[in-house]
C-alpha cells in the first residue's frame, strides 16, 4: 500500500476511496518527474541561500537529485504506485539517502506550488516544440510555394470549382497559417512564463524564500508574485498552453481535409508515398490515407483536453482537488497534438502533385470572374461586367498560366509576397 | 514490429509513422477483448450455418476462443504492441493453433463490424452498470429520505437562506434524480440495442450471414438493419451513452457541491468519516475533503469524451480511420465517471449530519414566506401578503418542526410523497 | 423603467446593472409565454380547489388570461422591456384588469416553478417537432430506398473507393438513422414529462396544492415530485432535450457532408434543384450548394447551446440566478436545429442522382472484396483469398447489378430488409 | 422579398429556404455595419488609387458612405430583412445614389474579404475594450491591496480553513490576473491585427490591388498576405479573440464564486451595496447577489460560442457556407462578456468586507502551518515539524497580524512586492 505522507495515526484508510483518490496520478507523474527534479534542486539552492539547509546538505541533495534523475532516465528508478505521487517520491529518496536533510526539502514548500512549478516547465518544454514544428512546417510550405508558383491548381469555394488557383498560393496559405500559429505558441510561452515555486499552499509561508533566484536558476521569464495568484492560474495557464497548440491542429485538420479530397480516385490531385496509407482487413484492394485521417482527427484530443480543464475550473479560489484533473488532460492534448505535429514537416514533404488531374479539372467557368474584372478595368462597372461574364456563352477554355499571371493583387499567384512571409518566419528564429 | 493483416508486399514501412497510426491502440483494446472473443464465437457459428466452416472447425474454433479469454483473464496471454490490435490478435491465434481453419474466420466480417460490436456490447455492459449504480445510489436516498424526514436543515436559494428545509426533502431530491438517471441510462441501453455485426465494412458481403443467430446468441434488442447506418451509428451511439453517463454525474457534481459546502467549517451541516479525506503535505492542520471534490471534478471527464467524439464526427458516410479515436474517449468517460458513481452509495450512506449547527443556521427570515401564504390563505392577496411578510418587524424564531409539517403541498416535507417514488424504483427492477 | 415585483422602499436601483440583469430575457420569454399563461391558468384552478380562490375569480382570471393570449397572438399586447419578464408580464395584467384577484395568482408559486412549467411545455412541444420531422425524413428515405433499390452508387471508405453500393443501401442507412433519432426524442419527451408547477422555490409551501390537477391539466405524463429535485432538473432536462435533438442533427450532418461532395464537380453524383443553390458576389459562374452547407453547420448550434447550459451547472443545489441564461441556449439550439430538420424531407424528395456519373465512378478494384469472399465460398480460407483477389491482374469490368444482387447478407443491397424499417417507423405513429 | 446581388434570370426562389439561408444575418450586421462602411471607403481609395475610380467617383463615394454612417446612427437609415445583408446594402445605397459609380464599388472585392475585414475590425475594436477593462479592474484590485495589505481574511484550500491570510494577497491575486488578462487580450489584438481586404474570394483578382494602402488607411498591423489564407483564419482568429475573453471571465467566474460564497451568511465576510441585489417573487425575505451569480454565469456564453465556431472548422480549404454562423457566436460571447467585465472595476470598487466575521473565522489550527515552519527555521527536519505541528495540543489563538508581518516569503502579507505588479501594469497603457 502507498506511504502517505499527511497520513495521521489511528485514522482507517479504504483501499477503494484510496484507488479513486489515486488514479492514474504517479504513473501520469512519470512525464514531470525530470522537472520536479529539477525544480526541486532550485528549491534547495534557496533553501541553503536563506539558511535553512548548509552548503553540505545542498551538496547532498543536488547529488541525489542528479542521481534519481539518472536512475529515472535509465529505467532502474520506476515511478509506480507504490508512491502517492512523484512530489513524494522525490522526498522519500532524499530521506532514504540523506536522513534528516531529506526530511529538509519540503521546507517552504507545498506540493500546491510544487506541481504547478513541474507543471509550468513541462508546458513551456512543449509550446517551444509546437512553436518549432509550425516553423518548420511554415519553412517545407514556403520551399514549396516558391519551387511550384505558377503550378496551376483548381481553387474552389463551397467545394465548387471557382477560379484557377495555383500550389503556390495553396502553399503560401500554409505558411502563413503556420507561421502565425509560431507567434502564437512563442507568445504564450512568455505569457505562462511565470514561476510558481515559492507561493507554497497559496499563502506563502514565514521564511524569506529565495524566489528570485528559483525564477532565475529555472529559466522563467518573471516570477509569479501573488502567492494566491499562483492556484488561480492553475488551469487557466493550462488552456491557454492548449489552444495556442489548438490552433496549430485546426490548421493541420484543414490541411488534412484537403488531403482527404485531394487523394481521393474522384479530385485525385494529390499521391501520397505508400508507407502513409494503410490496408483493409476484408477489401483486398485498398490504400487508404489513415495517416492523414488521424492527422485530421487528432484536433479532437485538444479540444477534449480543452473542455476536460474548462469545466474544473468553476470553484472559488484556492486550491481544490478537482484541479487534479488537469494533468491528464494536458498529456492527451499534447501527447496527441504534437504526434500529428511532428508528421507534418515531412508529410508535406513528400506529397506530390498530378499536375495532369488538377489541369484536366480547371474548366471554361473558372475564367469568369477574371473576365468580369477584366471588363471592369476595361470601364464598363463591375455589376454589369457581372452580369455579362455570368453567360456561358462567353466561357471558353482559357490559359491558366496566364491566368495566374495577371493575377497580381498582392498575395495572389502574379504577387505572392513569398518574401514577406519569410521575413516573418526569419525573425522566429 | 508489428505484424499488419493487410500488408502489400515491397511497400516500405516508416516506424514513426507506424507508432502514430498504432498510437495506444492495442492496449486500449484490452477494454474490448473479451466482447471481441465473444463476438467472434457468435460469427464462427453464423458461419457454420451458412457452410463456411464445418462443424468441427467449429468446435475447433470455439475451444480455442475460450481457451484465449481463459489467458487473457488469467494474465497467460498478453495484449501489446506485438499485435496491430485486438481483432487481428484474435485471428492470428486461431491461425496458429488452427491453421486454414483459423484462416477462415474472417470471412464476411471486416474490422470495421468488428469493433463495432466490441464497442456496442461494452457499452451495454457499462450502461447496465451506470443503471445499477443509480437505482442503488436512489435507494439509499430514499431509505434516508424516510427516515430523515423530518430533520430541519436551512434551504438556500442564490446560496442565500431561504426557507426551512428537511433532510427529508434533501435526500427525496437526489432519489428522484437518480431515478431519473437510471431510466436514462436503460432508456439508451435500449436505444443502441442492435447488433452491427455482419454489415461488414459498411456494404454487406455476398453471402447469406445469418445475423439473426448472432442478434440472439449476443443477446441484442434487433439487428441494425443497414449495412450502411452501422458505421453511421460509430460515435452517434458512444455519444448516446456518454450522455446516458453525464446525467448521473451532473447529479454527482451538484450532490458534491452540496457536500463541499456542508463539509466546511462555515456551513458545519455534515461530518464525513475520516477516510474520505485527506491531508496536506504542508499545512499539518487539514483534513481535505478530497473524495467529494474528485468526484465533483469527474463529470470534466464526461464533458471532455463527448467533446473528443463529437468532434471526429464531421464526416460523409462511410468509415473514416478518424473514429478510431473514439475508443479512448469512452474509456476515460466511463472509467472516471463509474469511478465515482461506484463511491457514491456507501458515501450517502456514511455521511452523518449535524443537526445542531443546521438548526443554528436557521434565521427568523426563512418563516416570511410561510407567513405570507398563511396570510394569503386567510384572504388577504398574495401581493399585499407579501408586502406585510416582507417586514422584518415580523420576523420572529419559528419552530422548523412545525414549518415542516405544515409544508403540505406534494413533494414537500408534510407531504413528500416517497411512496411514488418508491413505485418509480420498483418498477426499475 | 422596468416595474420590479420585489423591489423594496429606498433600496437604489442602477441602470446599468439593471440593464445586465434584465439582459434580453423579456425579449426571450415571447416564446414561453403561451405556455406561462395556459400553466398559470392551471395553477389558479389548481387555487380554487383549495378554496384560493372563488369560482368567479377563477372564471376572470380564464377570461382574462384566454384575452392576454389573444393579444399576445395577435401582436395588440407586446412583451417588451417595460416588463421585467414574461411571468410579470402576466401577472400584471391580471391585476392590470381583476384587482385583488389578479394578487391571489401568485399564491403558491414562485417565478422558479413558473419558468420550469414554461420551460418544460416548450421543451415537449419542441421534442415532439424533431419526433415528427424524423419520422417524415425516415418516410422519405424509405421509399426512396424502395423506389432506387438496386440503382448502383460506388460505395467509399476513408473517401477511397471500396465496394459498389446502391441508392436502396444509401437511402436505407438515413431511414434507420432517423427512426433511431425519432425514437430518442420520443424516449426524450417522456423523460422530461414531469410536471414541475406547485416546486415553488424548491421547498414547496404551506398549502395543499392541488399538484395532481395541474399535472393532468397540462397535459403530463407524471408529477415530478420532490420539490428541491424541479430545482435540479433545470438544465438537466434542458441538455437532455438538446442531446436528442443533436443526434438528429449529427446524422444531418453527415448526410450534409455526402450530398456536399455528391454535388461538387469532381463526384458529380448528385444535381440540387436551383432553389438549394445561391451565386457569389464576385464570381459570375458560380452555383453554390448553401442550403446543405448551412444545415451541416446547424448542429454547431446545437452543440453550442449545450456547452452553454453544462457551463451553468456546476453549482449546489438550490436556484441560482445563472440558471437563466440556460433559457436563451435552448432557443439557439431548437431554433437553428428544427430550421434545418423542417428542410430536409423535401430536400431529401428533391435530390436527384446522376446515374451515368456515379457508374463511370465503378472501377474494377471495387469487385476485388466480392471476389474473395466468392473465393471463400468455394472452400479457400479467407485469408489467401485475401491476397488472391488483391492481385490488380485479377480485377475486371464487372456488372454493378449483378454484385448488388448477389450481396445477400441481410441489410445489404441483396437483402435490404426494408419490412422490418418500415415496421419500427410505423411503431412510432 | 430580399433582393439578391447574385440572382440569375429564371431560377425560382422557395420563401421557406431564402428564410434558412438569410436567418438574422442581416440583423446581426448591424454591429459591423459601420466597419463595413469603413473598410469600403478605404477599398474605394485603393480603386482610385490602380485606376478603376476617378477622383471625382471616389469622392462622391466617400461623401455618400459618410451619409450612410450617419443615417445607421441616427437610426435614419434601418438594415433589416429588405436586404440580403449588410454588405448588399451598402452597395446597393451606392447604387442608388451614384449610379454606375455605385456599380463600381465591388470591383476587387468579394464579399469574402469584406465580411472579413469587417469582423476583423470589430474584432480588434473588442479585443481592445477587454484589455482597459482588465487594465481598470487590476488598478482597483492593486489599489485595495496596497490600502487592505494587512486586514486579516481566512485562507482556504478545499474550502476547509488553511492559514491566516489578508485582504492584501487576495487583491493582489486579482491584480495579477487581470493583469495576465489584459496582457493575452493586447497580444491577441497583435496576432489578430491583419488585413485581409483584398484577397477577395481566396483567389486574389487581375488587378494591382492597393493593398498595402488600405492596410494603412484601417490602421492594420501588417497585411494579411497569402489570399488563400485569409479564408483560413476565418473562424480561427475568431477563436483566439473568444480565447482572450474567456481567459478573463475565467478569472471573473472564481472572483464571482468568493463573493457568491462571502455574502452567504455563514461565510459573512463581504457586504455588497443593495443594488447589486435583486429579490424574489415569492419569498419576502430574500435579497440574493444576482450580478454575482450572472457575472459567475457569463463563462458559459463565451464557451458556447468558442464550442460553435470549433464545430464548424472541420472544413477542407476555401469558403464554405459554414462559415457565416461564426458571425452571431462572437456577438454572443463578446457581449455577455464585456457585460461582465464593464461591471467589474465598480463592483471590485464597491464590495465592502465585514473584518469582524473574518477575523472569528480564525481558528487556532490556521496557525499550525507558520509553527511547523518556525519549528524548521529553528532546526527541525521538516518532516519532524509537520508531525508535531499536527498535535491540536499545540494549537492556540494566534495573533493575526503578527502571522501576516512574519510571512515574508515574495508574494505573501509580509512581502506583496505590489511595485513589481504595478510596474507591469504601467508597462500595459
Amino acid at each position: 500500500m502507498t506511504q502517505l505522507l499527511w497520513q495521521k495515526p489511528g485514522v482507517k484508510v479504504d483501499e477503494r476511496i484510496q484507488r479513486f483518490l489515486a488514479g492514474e496520478d504517479v504513473i501520469l507523474d512519470r512525464e514531470f518527474f525530470l522537472f520536479d527534479i529539477q525544480a526541486s534542486r532550485a528549491h534547495a539552492e534557496g533553501l541553503q541561500q536563506i539558511g535553512i539547509l548548509t552548503a553540505d546538505e545542498l551538496d547532498g541533495i543536488r547529488r541525489e537529485l542528479a542521481a534519481l534523475a539518472d536512475d529515472f532516465s535509465a529505467g532502474r528508478f520506476v515511478l509506480d504506485e507504490q508512491f502517492e505521487d512523484g512530489h513524494s517520491a522525490i522526498e522519500a529518496r532524499l530521506i532514504e539517502r540523506l536522513g534528516d536533510t531529506g526530511r529538509r526539502i519540503h521546507t517552504g514548500r507545498s506540493r500546491n506550488d510544487q506541481v504547478l512549478v513541474a507543471t509550468r516547465l513541462w508546458l513551456k518544454d512543449r509550446l517551444a516544440r509546437v512553436a518549432a514544428l509550425c516553423r518548420e512546417s511554415a519553412e517545407v510550405a514556403l520551399a514549396r510555394a516558391t519551387a511550384e508558383a505558377s503550378l496551376p491548381i483548381p481553387g474552389y469555394t463551397h467545394l465548387q470549382r471557382a477560379m484557377v488557383s495555383s500550389a503556390g498560393m495553396w502553399w503560401a496559405a500554409w505558411a502563413e497559417g503556420f507561421i502565425d500559429d509560431a507567434v502564437r505558441a512563442r507568445d504564450t510561452l512568455a505569457w505562462v512564463d511565470a514561476n510558481p515555486l515559492g507561493s507554497a499552499a497559496g499563502y506563502g509561508v514565514n521564511l524569506p524564500l529565495a524566489r528570485d533566484h528559483t525564477t532565475h536558476a529555472l529559466g522563467f521569464g518573471r516570477m509569479q508574485v501573488a502567492a494566491t495568484y499562483a492556484q488561480l492560474s492553475r488551469g487557466k495557464f493550462e488552456m491557454a498552453a492548449i489552444d495556442a497548440l489548438g490552433a496549430a491542429l485546426l490548421d493541420v485538420r484543414r490541411l488534412a481535409w484537403d488531403l482527404s479530397l485531394f487523394t481521393s480516385a474522384e479530385f485525385g490531385f494529390v499521391a501520397l508515398p505508400a508507407e502513409y496509407t494503410t490496408g483493409s482487413s476484408i477489401m483486398p484492394n485498398k490504400r487508404n490515407p489513415d495517416v492523414v485521417e488521424l492527422m485530421r482527427a487528432s484536433y479532437s484530443a485538444v479540444a477534449a483536453a480543452r473542455t476536460e480543464i474548462e469545466q474544473l475550473l468553476s470553484l472559488p479560489s484556492g486550491y481544490h482537488r478537482d484541479l487534479q484533473f488537469s494533468k491528464g488532460a494536458i498529456f492527451h492534448a499534447f501527447g496527441r497534438g504534437l504526434g500529428a505535429l511532428e508528421l507534418l514537416p515531412d508529410l508535406l514533404r513528400n506529397l506530390e502533385w498530378k499536375p495532369e488531374r488538377m489541369r484536366a479539372a480547371l474548366d471554361p467557368s473558372m475564367y469568369a470572374t477574371d473576365l468580369a474584372v477584366d471588363l471592369a478595368r476595361q470601364g464598363m462597372p463591375f455589376r454589369d461586367a457581372y452580369k455579362q461574364a455570368a453567360d456561358p456563352a462567353r466561357w471558353a477554355e482559357g490559359d491558366p498560366e496566364a491566368s495566374l499571371a495577371a493575377r497580381v493583387s498582392p498575395g495572389a499567384a502574379g504577387d505572392l509576397r513569398l518574401d514577406v512571409l519569410q521575413q516573418r518566419l526569419d525573425a522566429l528564429r
